[in-house]
């Protein structure tokens, strides 16, 4: 149920010559829009679920938290991200992030980026990041567009010339487990709804406050081949939520 | 801009013959979430924004609102609704909701049923709305669903013997007019991403307490034919947003 695809060498070579994991942040489409999201990290505790090669705790580590705990199943990519980023605030710890166990009220922000989609049980996750939280807390994530992760493959429709026709949507309110194709391999992730991403929210002590589909910016349709074919159909779902407090509960629901 | 096909004799002709408007809220697949959705009617002033044929006035007089204001552009519709639904607590008024004026804070609960993806300008209607709504007072409402109205013609890509093979989604960020083909006319809708529904009523005003995407009821599923294809991709997104008051406006945003 944990895959770990990211400790298999192939993948991992395929991932690691990635324009996002060679550049970091400044190559990830979302990434404009993602950082907009985020609170001040000045003296924050941090925990980034699924952090990868480190970018995003290094950001933090760099914007002023107090700590950052980075959590990843892959060793491989802690090693890298111990490699690359190497600021005395970080943390890193290999675990799956249905097996995480931290105390209550340990946090500031909970972050994640593109890691949801490889949980099976998001709810139940979504109930431990508000017991993890603090009352005014943020959960901040990225994760794949429900429209992205509906049908399974993740490929574009061609004509017989080979050109994109549109993305297929199907098998939308079949929420569970997909074989998506993505560098050469086939991965299992979890499809589910917009309306489950929002609602355990809504229905787990969290207040929406913004709730975005990325573009890329100007610069990155301007040069990077294929871009534009982003503004065809949304791939990622960003949300800002916060942990409502116990006299802003009964407010902010 | 503000189209007006519902006055069009050969579309009204079929819009009537339609399961939905011979048979009410019952025969709608939506009609059980979007129920749910709403608060109690119970001396409620309400606000229906392209009332059709009054069928959610009906409701809201039936369940104690003190007042109803219904409003649609068609003459033909608003005749509709004056003769199958007549408690004297509505009142159905011919206006385009674009060029609606009401007193600020008028209403306690502004309701919306599949009429917003008629609108141009969404954010200008939201700012209106926020306005006549009384501090917590609700807006609800359905509309089609981006990825709906996101290509255009609103049809499945088929295969050669004529079997769905999912749907298209394409120009998903180019927001605007699209011709979609319903009961056999061109009718003239406005695309917005799911960003755009969601953003414009957090940035002015409102808490978002819900977000659905329906599925049919389990006895529609078994008794209508081509039902079941409905949980191949979303159709429509309903929303509850609260007015935010003076004092939760700090703490709910």
């Amino acid at each position: 149920m944990k895959e770990n695809i990211y400790d298999q060498p192939e993948f991992f070579a395929a991932y690691s010559q990635m324009d996002r994991s060679r550049r970091g942040l400044e190559a990830a489409g979302e990434w404009e829009t993602l950082a907009a999201m985020l609170p001040d990290c000045a003296g924050l505790d941090v925990l980034d679920l699924g952090c990868g090669y480190g970018w995003h705790c290094r950001y933090a580590a760099e914007h002023g938290a107090r700590s950052v705990l980075g959590t990843d199943l892959s060793a491989r990519m802690l090693a890298e991200a111990r490699r690359r980023t190497n600021p005395s605030a970080i943390t890193y710890r290999r675990a799956a992030m249905e097996d995480l166990e931290c105390p209550d009220a340990a946090f500031d922000l909970v972050f994640s980026s593109l890691a949801l989609h490889y949980v099976a049980d998001y709810e139940a996750l979504v109930r431990k990041i508000r017991r993890w939280l603090r009352p005014g807390g943020s959960f901040v994530f990225s994760a794949e567009h429900p429209v992205f992760t509906a049908q399974g493959p993740q490929d574009w429709e061609y004509d017989a010339q080979g050109r994109i026709r549109h993305f297929p949507v199907d098998r939308y309110f079949e929420e569970g487990r997909r074989t998506a194709r993505f560098l050469g391999c086939g991965v299992t992730k979890y499809h589910r709804t917009l309306t489950t991403y929002l609602g355990a929210l809504l229905e787990n002590g969290f207040a929406l406050r913004a709730v975005a589909e990325p573009t890329p910016p100007q610069r990155l349709l301007d040069t990077v081949p294929g871009m534009a074919d982003e503004l065809r159909r949304p791939m990622m779902l960003l949300v800002r939520a916060e942990a409502a407090g116990k006299t802003a509960a009964g407010a902010c629901g």
